[in-house]
């Protein structure tokens, strides 16, 4: 059986009686339901599950079908950019699927939605039908307060629906993406300089490693400074050769790595790969590792 | 379901017709077969599979049930120490399976072995009724050929079976253990006494680390040496901490280490748990893995 992740964002991070309707809505369809993060100041809640195709379609319809009547963003306030009542609905292929899988599974979803509830949605990253619909934060600029306008706009007609807004759900963005791992470095320092002048050194946009974002932020109640990454294709840009290149970054400014962490899940192979690569393990494959070849046996 | 691993010995690395009866007889039991590892000049064969504790034990009957009418020790000659027709064989908890599990399945195996066949069986590494019989090589020593007298001595009773050898299949040895990694590093030189004086260094017997079995050898096809060791407990000490501690002996003689190599199957744990320390991850735990997660789900 194909294994399936989904990683969406709804815009309500507070009412716990609304977070868990979603997450026992989830729960009913047989997925596996991983992980759920609320977050009371961005006012919003990442969940993770995963299954087959069927059953992670059932489950992201189903919590579409209980935010619905429960999240008005006319209502809404909280610190993190949002467009939708449920904002992002990304598929990852974890095992035995690929990402064509996950693109075709993504029209599907959002072909349901927009049947389902007149939600208009738009198709992002993989699944993306338009070029400049691949970043999620060129769709979502302007937000929900300035979604009739910017739908008004013939460039910005959605991928199923029509060119207006719901009125309390505004609009949903669904694609196909790869694990995306969240992986931040903390610096044995104070200097929030040192932080940002590493993060726009390491991030893609500014010149940096193909598949990284990053930024540089204080961790004030700890007195040290982090380089906050979000990596994008662990295969193609590596756990390993971010590490040592914002520890080389840092050496520069005298300064040490104090820790890394990883926010929420991490592939496997992502590590795996890292430890080969420390370890200069010679030829690795992941068919090396014991767990691998007993889900291929 | 539990999965326990079964890593079998035979003493016969050359007779493809008897190498393929045994793989047949593993596979009809419903057991996953990884792994087939012939050796023509140890005239010698590891088999790997696994299963749940009702399957592992009908698979390793079908083993001594495949090997003993096959193979005569009276006829057998190679390099590598043996005592048995199926020589050693080792369970490994792997998920869902204890040590304590394995323990008695060895027992329960020992015993089946011994009615079945007339074949003494001792108890050896965490199966051990008996302190002296945890290490294989004391067990061993003698071999087959010093067999008959060794086993008239009462301190080597077998755990179950009279005093004597099976007359073609010897005696064999059965218990549990962690999963073991075989582990070599190539160091860039061609100085075998480099290589003699780490795996000195490193291993348990002689000062090193707890759970490291070393030896120095020259890879004299390419020129360069190898310190070829095994990681008995990779939870105690781990992988990284083996490496890194090779990595400064050699330096100490001027010495690059050029790769490392893997030999057979590692448990993804293993791996993990080194590309975190590498990263300096703080508070890694096996659940930020997606797959583990996945599994307990």
């Amino acid at each position: 059986m194909p294994i399936i992740e989904c990683v969406p964002n709804i815009s309500e991070g507070r009412r716990t009686e609304v977070l868990e309707a979603c997450a026992d809505a989830i729960r009913a369809t047989g997925a596996s339901l991983l992980d759920v993060k609320p977050d009371a100041s961005h006012n919003r809640t990442v969940y993770t599950f995963a299954g087959d195709t069927a059953v992670v379609k059932a489950a992201a319809l189903a919590l579409f079908a209980t935010v619905v009547p429960r999240i008005d963003l006319r209502q809404h306030t909280g610190e993190h950019p949002r467009m939708g009542a449920v904002d992002v609905v990304p598929f990852i292929p974890i095992e035995g699927a690929t990402m064509a899988d996950c693109v075709a599974l993504s029209a599907d979803v959002a072909e349901a939605v927009n049947k389902a509830h007149g939600i208009p949605v738009y198709l992002y990253e993989e699944a993306a039908r338009v070029p400049g619909r691949r970043n999620l934060e060129d769709i979502r600029r302007g937000e929900f307060e300035g979604l009739a306008a910017k739908m008004q706009q013939p460039e910005w007609a959605p991928d199923f629906g029509k060119g207006a807004p719901h009125p309390s759900a505004g609009a949903s963005v669904v694609g196909a993406r790869m694990p995306l791992i969240a992986y931040n470095i903390n610096l044995a320092t104070d200097r929030l300089d040192v932080a940002k002048k590493i993060a726009a050194a390491v991030r893609h946009s500014s010149g940096g490693l193909r598949f990284v974002k990053a930024m540089g932020l204080a961790l004030a109640d700890r007195g040290v400074v982090q380089v906050s990454m979000n990596l994008t294709n662990y295969e193609k840009t590596p756990i390993h050769r971010v590490f040592e290149f914002v520890k080389r970054e840092a050496e520069r400014y005298g300064v040490n790595v104090l820790e890394s962490e990883i926010v929420g899940l991490v592939p496997a192979a992502a590590l795996t790969a890292s430890a080969a690569w420390f370890l200069q393990v010679d030829s690795f494959t992941d068919d090396l590792v014991l767990e691998t070849r007993l889900r291929k046996a």
